[in-house]
């Protein structure tokens, strides 16, 4: 395969001083990976003429092919077409094509074309014009010094479409592209980076060198990237794929996905499928384990009810924690956080519960509950387990992370799984 | 004003697939704002250490400051460190400081510091350590050809508290910055960008060509800036500040904080201040508003007990909904809600309340209760109102759109407001 120099040069005052966040060049990016190609290089800069000049010149030197995004709209500071002619030392026309494409939208939208407007279609001379369908900026293309340059606009809804239907067939026709870039991804939960290369690194003394591994972490959610770049080694791909699985066994939330969905939503398939119902009791989470499983479409045939019971007086009167147990062993306590799971089961007659106490911070740690102290208790009627863990960070996170692993052990009760979760064997301060 | 010449330069393979939108680098450039400071120049590459040196070397010739995001992981292909060392011709080396916040990190999370963790302590010589809060990555600071080169972590939230509180810290002594750009900026919950642009136009027949307008919206928010660029029409920007403080009255929550808080802290800032407590009963919700109150620091004093009711049985079992306006009207009607908000009260003895009841979608709707429809209930037992609302949009916007409208309402109540918010009085389906 050709290996080709793509960069991209996006430009927005906006962008250099935060007001939104560029979404358009991962867009491009992923539209640009369907045909197995990958952006070396990304430049962002403002709308100022002289900075747009000295990057097109320099990035044009080096690139097969350079898309500009963005300054294409009707004001002063749009300037992509002004300094593409300026670098390419072509001079600016109006381009009948272009004023054609504005009529028929001012026409569409019962406006009348003026001189602002008109600008969009003074464009650099022998600029072959690219269709816009839902706006009023044309895109344009050049070949400058065999660099292929795409100049395309910055609002998101039309750029895809652009990218969709016209760029990328025509890069497409240019260039010779194969099949030859596959990957593979899986999505983990519980396992930290490190201790994933580690296991990996234990397991294969010598990882293949076809196969790149690449890592992206999320709270506590890790995915893990296999790819390969040439379909011969798809057989090489296939075995690994079978020892990774192996190796992390229920870890895996799933494979191929992408975006990945959400811990909750494995919870909720699992819990459909096997006709059962849950109910949660919540006190350090307040709510957040109810809401991601309500955020679920489909979840109310097996979510009827959650107990947020954020004082000892609510988890007594609501779900029948006995104020012996508040009294002597604390809220954050083996034997609160089990009767509060007993509670709930009671109440609302389901068959799988998830309860947790804990310490979310930042103040009302003690010596021996720390802020980051949890206690969770998951199961069935007949088999309540708990566990305690520490988990640091920050309020937001430890909420999220506790929610997280609440909803995984109860995915792994459903999945029937005897394998002890990293999370679990790792934490020295079990208790 | 020194004009400083600073540039960003981002590392990941990640980034330039398009598998995740960067978010860090409007962050970073929000940051260097509030003193003033704009990115000249952003450039994005993938993790591989010849395209990073020549970026490092060519970038250190013509700028004062380079921050250098992501890489600083434990694994080989977080390759940072590395090249800066050899672009600068420094020998890497382990650092004390480094290797103790390694090892107190471990600790922590009762686990054991081993060789691919170590990897992050193994630092060009001569750096200066940046402390990381929250992660294992330590930031460093080097200076190479009178270049400020700052290496931060990739990971969102380790990346803003180490801007937040170390590096803007940092550049803030190295440089002298002035009070000519100023920034204000408006908080509002309620009001579209369009509304809110009529709004101005019909109030202010000529806005002043001093003040530069901008607009951000986000679901139900919607941040107003208004810009000066010159301390010279300070007085300019004060009376415009008082002109829209009354226009938009109480659909300002703030103004100043950036990032603004959520829609939550402002209500149990309220109710801390005047001592009052708040319960929910969430049906379509499930969870969401006393997830979000929960999430707040200092929340327990004013939030005991969420009724997360999602199924009609729940409702009347947990909070005494009568099963007589469940059969006769409907789970969703403004007579359940309303006993909905009484009964949690009641069971909760609580001064405030909630209660929601309607159709997130996408499906069970119905003609005359189409999906996004929804009844809430809100404020005093002496006083409760209810209101009909039908809220497009995919599941998760119309929940989160359902608690923040929720939250505002209460809000509004604890600010004993008589204001008709715009999304009511715009709300041509109301019963």
């Amino acid at each position: 395969m050709q290996k080709l120099n793509i960069q991209l040069l996006l430009t927005g005052n906006e962008l250099m001083i935060g007001d939104i966040v560029d979404s358009n060049s991962a867009m491009i990016a992923q539209k640009l990976l369907s045909l197995g190609l990958i952006i070396k290089r990304k430049v962002t800069i403002a709308d100022d003429i002289e900075l747009l000049i000295n990057e097109i010149k320099s990035i044009s030197k080096q690139a097969d092919i350079l898309i500009i995004n963005g300054g294409l709209g009707p004001t002063v500071d749009d300037l992509t077409a002004q300094a593409l002619a300026d670098s390419c030392h072509l001079p600016l026309e109006e381009h009948p094509k272009a004023v054609e494409h504005l009529n028929k939208w001012s026409t569409l939208r019962g406006r009348v074309l003026d001189h602002t407007n008109l600008k969009q279609a003074i464009l650099p001379e022998s600029s072959n014009i690219i269709a816009n369908k839902l706006g009023s900026a044309v895109g344009f293309h050049v070949n400058f010094q065999q660099c292929d340059i795409y100049c395309t606009p910055g609002v998101p809804n039309e750029l895809e479409v652009m990218m969709e239907e016209e760029i990328i067939p025509l890069i497409q026709t240019n260039v010779t592209t194969t099949d030859n870039y596959q990957v593979l991804r899986f999505h983990t939960f519980g396992i930290g980076e490190s201790d994933l290369q580690k296991l990996i690194r234990d397991k294969f003394q010598q990882w293949p060198q076809e196969i790149e591994l690449g890592f992206r972490a999320s709270s506590n959610f890790l995915e893990l990237k296999l790819t390969i770049k040439n379909s011969k080694y798809k057989k090489v791909l296939q075995h690994y794929e079978k020892e990774i699985s192996y190796l992390l066994g229920n870890h895996i939330l799933s494979k191929l996905l992408n975006p990945p969905p959400t811990m909750a939503k494995y919870v909720i398939d699992l819990l459909i499928k096997s006709q059962k119902k849950i109910t949660v009791a919540e006190s350090c989470t307040g709510g957040l384990i109810a809401s991601m499983l309500t955020s679920i479409s489909g979840s109310s045939t097996v979510f009827e009810a959650g107990y947020v019971t954020y004082s000892n007086k609510m988890k007594h009167q609501m779900i029948d924690v006995s104020t012996k147990a508040l009294d002597k062993f604390g809220a954050v306590s083996k034997e609160v956080v089990l009767e509060m799971a007993q509670g709930a089961l009671l109440k609302s007659a389901a068959n799988y519960t998830i309860a947790v106490s804990g310490i979310a911070g930042p103040n009302g740690g003690t010596e021996t509950k720390p802020v980051g102290s949890v206690w969770i208790a998951w199961g069935t009627s007949s088999n309540i387990k708990t566990v305690y863990l520490c988990i640091r960070g920050s309020r937001n996170q430890f909420q999220i992370a506790v929610a997280n692993r609440a909803l995984d052990l109860i995915r792994r009760d459903l999945l029937q799984s005897d394998e002890v979760p990293f999370y679990l064997s790792n934490n020295l301060s079990k208790r």
